[in-house]
C-alpha cells in the first residue's frame, strides 16, 4: 500500500489528499488499473471528521479499489465545537473553494494514476453530511466553468464516474427553513457562516449551493443513504436528490433506514465514538454500495489464472 | 495509518510485519487501546500469497482493528512454483523456524504495543493453508519450551486470544496420505520438502507438526472456515481440528461451506487472480468472523459521547 497525505496547494497545509493505494501483485490484477473512492468525510464545514475519514477509506480499499480522504476547505481545518458569534468570515474556505478542491484532488489523482494503476474513468466521490453536500455540488458542477475554467481544465478529465452520498444535505432552501432544536441551529448557524460567509444567505446563493434544484442529464450515477430519524439534516435532502436524479433519467439507487440518528458514518464499532454511533440495520449500506459499486468497478477478472491456461491449452 | 514493513531478523530480509495500525483520534476511540490480527498468508511454505496478505490485512482493519501481515520463513521467500526435483534442503526454513516467527512477531508487537495502541491481551492469529498450518501449530506450541525457551519468554506475554483458520492443514499423517492428482502431489511433495527437510518424514515428525493431535485446553478459542470441495487441503483437516477441540472443551465456531476451490482467501474481487477465485457463499466467512470477533474483541464504548454526558450532567 502506498500511503501518504498530499497537500493540494503549496500554501493550505489543512487541504490534503491521504492515499491508500494497494500494491499490485502478479496473483491479482498484474498490472491492471483499478478504481478509485475519493471521500469527502463530514464536519458542517467547520471541520473534516475521522470518524467519516481513514475506517472508510480502509472499508472500500477491503473492496479492492484505491482509496482516497480529501481533507478540503472548512473554516477551522479541523474538527471542533463551533463558536458561531465568534466566526469572522474566511473568504479562503466560502463557497466554491470546497467544491473546486474536489476538482483539485482530481488533477492529483490523474497525476500519479500510471504510478498508482489508477482508473481515472472509474473515480467515485463518497461524502457524509456536508462532505457529502460537497460530493452533491461536485456531481453537478464538475463540467460547469465554477470548476473548468478555474482549474483550467476540460471537465471529461475530472469525471465522477459515480456519487455516493450518506445523509447528505441537498438543497439549502430546505436547511435554512427546517425547524431545529437550539443545539443543532446553533451548528447550522456556523455551518453558513463556514460555507456562504453569512448566516442569512439570500435566495440566489442558496440555490446555487442546492445540488438537488441543479441537476441534469450530465449527473453522474448516485447512490443516496440516509436514516429517517435524522433530525439534524432531514431525510428530505436525500428524497429531494432522489426525485431530482429520476426526473433527469439518471441512474440511482436509495437506501433509508428508518431509524438511526445523523452521522453513523459506517455505523459499527470501527467508526463509533460511542453506542450511539452503533446501528446494525444502517450498517447495511456498506455491503449494499458494495454491490452497487461492483456493476460499474469490478475488475476484468479472466476465466482462470494463466499457469492454467497454458496447462490446458 | 501506520504503515511500514518491518524485518523480524536483522539477518533474515524475507522474514517481516508488515503493519496496518490505524490512526487513534479524539472523536472515537480517544486513546484506548485495540485488538490486532496478525495474518499468515499461505504458500505451501514455499512463499507467501499476496492473494491471502494485504486485502485480507484491509479488511481486518476496516473491522476496526489493527491489522498485520506477517511473512515467515518459507522456502523461496516468495510466491513462485516449485520444483521439487531440484530443492535442496534449507535448514533455516524447515520446521521449527517458522511457528517461532509468530512468537518473534509477538514480540515485535508487544516492542510497540504503547506506541500504537495495541492491547496485547487481544491478539488473534489468523491463516490461510500453509499459513493456517503455521497459526494452528503456533495455537498448540505457544507456551511451550519449543517456542518459550527458543525465545526466552514467559508464554503468557505472546498467548495469542483467538485462531482463525481458513483452509488450514491440521494434520499432516493425513496429508501425507491423501491421494492427489500429479499437480497436487507435486505441490505436497514440494511443501514437504519446504517445512519438515524431506519428502518422507517418519511418524514422529509427522505428529510434531500436527496440530490436531495436538490441541490442549490451553489451545486458544478457533474459528474455522474451509470449503468442502477443495481437494488439496481436503476438509478432514477441518473437521478433525474441529474435533480436536471439542474433545478438550475449547471455544469454537466452524462453517464449512459446500462449494468453492482451495484458496479463495476473501473469496471477492479484493482478492481474485481469476474468476475461479470468486465465490459469493463462501465469501460469507468474513461477516461469520466479524461476529464471532466482535464477541472477543469489540472496544469499550461510552453510553454517549463526553460532551453529551457534560450537556445532560
Amino acid at each position: 500500500m502506498i500511503h501518504k497525505t498530499i497537500q493540494l496547494y503549496s500554501d493550505k497545509p489543512t487541504i490534503t489528499v491521504t492515499t491508500y493505494v494497494l500494491d499490485d501483485s502478479a496473483e491479482m490484477l498484474n498490472g491492471q488499473k483499478r478504481a478509485g473512492i475519493l471521500i469527502c468525510p463530514g464536519g458542517a464545514y467547520l471541520g473534516c471528521s475521522d470518524r467519516e475519514a481513514e475506517p472508510v477509506a480502509l472499508r472500500f480499499a477491503a473492496m479492492g479499489y484505491h482509496a482516497f480522504v480529501l481533507r478540503y476547505s472548512t473554516y477551522y481545518g479541523r474538527f471542533q465545537a463551533p463558536d458561531p458569534d465568534n466566526m469572522p468570515v474566511k473568504p479562503e474556505t466560502i463557497h466554491p473553494a470546497p467544491v473546486r478542491d474536489i476538482g483539485q484532488a482530481f488533477l492529483t489523482l490523474r497525476a500519479h494514476a500510471d504510478e498508482w494503476l489508477l482508473d481515472m474513468d472509474k473515480i467515485a466521490v463518497c461524502g457524509f453530511s456536508a462532505g457529502g453536500h460537497n460530493c452533491a455540488m461536485y456531481a453537478v458542477y464538475w463540467n460547469k466553468p465554477l470548476i473548468t475554467d478555474h482549474l483550467g481544465v476540460d471537465g471529461a478529465k475530472i469525471r465522477p464516474a459515480a456519487v455516493i452520498l450518506g445523509y447528505a444535505l441537498t438543497d439549502y432552501q430546505l436547511a435554512m427553513s427546517t425547524t431545529h432544536d437550539p443545539a443543532e441551529t446553533h451548528v447550522r448557524h456556523a455551518a453558513a457562516i463556514a460555507l456562504l460567509g453569512t448566516a442569512e444567505p439570500d435566495e440566489a446563493l442558496l440555490t446555487e449551493v442546492s445540488p438537488a434544484r441543479l441537476v441534469s442529464a450530465e449527473t453522474p450515477p448516485t447512490f443516496i443513504w440516509a436514516t429517517v430519524a435524522d433530525t439534524l439534516v432531514p431525510v428530505a435532502h436525500s428524497t429531494r436528490m432522489a426525485n431530482a436524479l429520476a426526473a433527469n433519467g439518471v441512474p440511482f439507487e436509495v437506501h433509508l433506514f428508518e431509524e438511526g440518528r445523523h452521522g453513523l458514518s459506517l455505523s459499527n464499532e470501527a467508526t463509533a465514538g460511542s453506542c450511539l454511533d452503533l446501528d446494525p440495520d444502517a450498517a447495511q449500506w456498506i455491503a449494499l454500495v458494495e454491490a452497487w459499486l461492483k456493476k460499474r468497478f469490478a475488475p476484468d477478472l479472466p476465466e482462470m489464472p494463466l499457469w492454467m491456461q497454458q496447462m490446458n491449452g
